[in-house]
């Protein structure tokens, strides 16, 4: 849930002024994504998503963030595109804070994906990473593997609160990851953050990709073993092969595998459950006093790492 | 802002299996009323917002809100519409919570209305008391001037550390209502918190009324002196005579005065100026541990009644 910072009639109206969108039919703070504020605006000339970003986001970020959106939208790819104002900017400012209008997205993100989710979000993300061959902006991912130690060093205190041993887990995992990382993968422009909160569909079909917030230059693979992690698992925490599989076949229609990609998704799949673990565990001793964002269980991905850990091969996920 | 009640998509398309409102298009969380949780959803046949109600609000009344609501939308009021489900009933169930379905309304409130603004709410005030001369069903003002010692008595302990002295002057202000509090004016549903949040405006004429959830039956001029509260003075604590005037006058075109309430209209901007007084200084030595909803200032009010109690009549705000 979001809308951090209120915006009255009168600060959009002279905001819009720059924009050629018409007039203001209705304006409404939305409850999506966690990091930033969101309004629904509808205009005379169309929806449209306005976005200010609030501090978690990095000012120098956004215009990597915002040139991604528009140059996968040329792509074909459903993703929100940024509007530009009279200056030809897609940044502009409301409130005090960087702000940016984006074309409105048809679609609900579904709590439940089934096995047929799982295909079109493979899909989806597997054109997303065609679609970025010959986009050239880089930006380095501030939660890579390379991180994870820091991370953990932040946090390990806490992690013996959430489960007996698992301090020593994730000792022993981040000392494991560091001798098996994989090197020389393909790599470009991922999405690092692709959970059924931030893909729509209609009529089960994928209607779009939403909050590239996260996006960032690293492994492909990695992009697919994160959406593995969050969209293949039952809420009892049990694994649910056939989504994987649909999952991870449905990317190789749209992106062959290398076979090195292949051998390298057991020890991907631990290392993104053991970033959402990290993150996880860190938001929750790191809660900030009234903060209205619920902070998520740590414990759903410990559950998911100990399942990876006990992973023979890429064929467990179907692959290979 | 709201948003208590999560609802998936899943939970969602079983609550709409009931109604005829076609697929799912597009169904985000609100950031509208305090109360209750609000979702505006785009169907195939139009737009509507999904209210669940949550635990202030008293289940008993909501068939009073829903068939209020219902009257003034057949009544020409511009206001929300409640949708029937195939039962033809128009208060359903979603997640454990009573839920209703009504038709989106567009506009925009303001934050700074403008004279202008006060001339269209005061109009559609009237017009609403006008059309409820008909409504037959009647609920008792949980919030009346006969209930404000007993909510005094559980706040009043704290008055003096938002002011010093503020408990003797609200000691002051109940002894001298009880005494001139005026009787036999005309009565009828009344909106009762017709705040700037509830009213929308396109192109500075008003488009809609919103948020019934304080409706009830009381003195007519006493919603009128609780506008007047709301949309009369500046940021500053200055009451705008001018606004007032403009309110005033709009409201008698529509439904013209009793001089026995010209009379009883300073007294009844002092009443509704203490309401809020008290309840805000209630919510705010009452704040719901890591809730979301902002206090508002109680000083605010203290200001406004303190205005109110060197008015020498009615002639001050431009009536009479």
């Amino acid at each position: 849930m979001a809308v951090y910072t209120h915006v009255e009639e009168e600060e959009l109206e002279a905001f819009l002024a720059d924009y050629d969108v018409g007039g203001v039919r209705s304006f409404k703070g939305i409850a999506e994504g966690i990091e930033n504020t969101n309004y629904l605006l509808d205009a005379e000339k169309g929806r449209y998503i306005l976005t200010l970003y609030e501090k978690r986001v990095d000012q120098n970020d956004l215009p990597f963030f915002l040139s991604l959106m528009d140059h996968l939208a040329h792509k074909g790819i459903a993703c929100p595109v940024p509007i530009r104002n009279s200056e030809g900017n897609q940044l502009g400012e409301l409130n005090g804070r960087p702000a940016a209008m984006v074309s409105f997205l048809e679609g609900v993100s579904v709590g439940r994906p089934t096995a047929k989710h799982c295909a079109e979000v493979g899909a989806g993300l597997a054109r997303m990473h065609v679609a970025v061959a010959d986009f050239d902006m880089k930006r380095p991912n501030s939660l890579a593997h390379e991180g994870w130690r820091t991370l953990a060093q932040d946090c390990l205190h806490a992690a013996d609160d959430v489960e007996d041993g698992l301090a020593a887990m994730i000792e022993d995992e981040l000392a494991y990851l560091d001798d098996h990382w994989p090197a020389n993968l393909p790599e470009g422009v991922i999405h690092a953050d692709l959970f059924p909160d931030n893909v729509f569909f209609l009529n089960d079909s994928l209607s779009g990709l939403i909050d590239f917030y996260f996006a960032c230059t690293d492994t492909f693979m990695y992009d697919l073993a994160i959406c593995m992690n969050a969209w293949c698992f039952e809420r009892d925490g049990s694994f649910n092969a056939t989504k994987a599989r649909r999952l991870t076949a449905a990317y190789g229609q749209e992106r062959p595998y290398a076979d090195a990609e292949i051998a390298a998704l057991p020890i991907l799949a631990r290392g993104a459950a053991l970033r959402f673990l990290l993150t996880r565990l860190y938001d929750s001793i790191n809660t900030v006093e009234g903060a209205v964002v619920q902070t998520k269980d740590p414990m759903e991905y410990v559950r998911k790492l100990r399942f990876h850990r006990r992973v023979k091969g890429a064929g467990e996920y179907g692959l290979g």
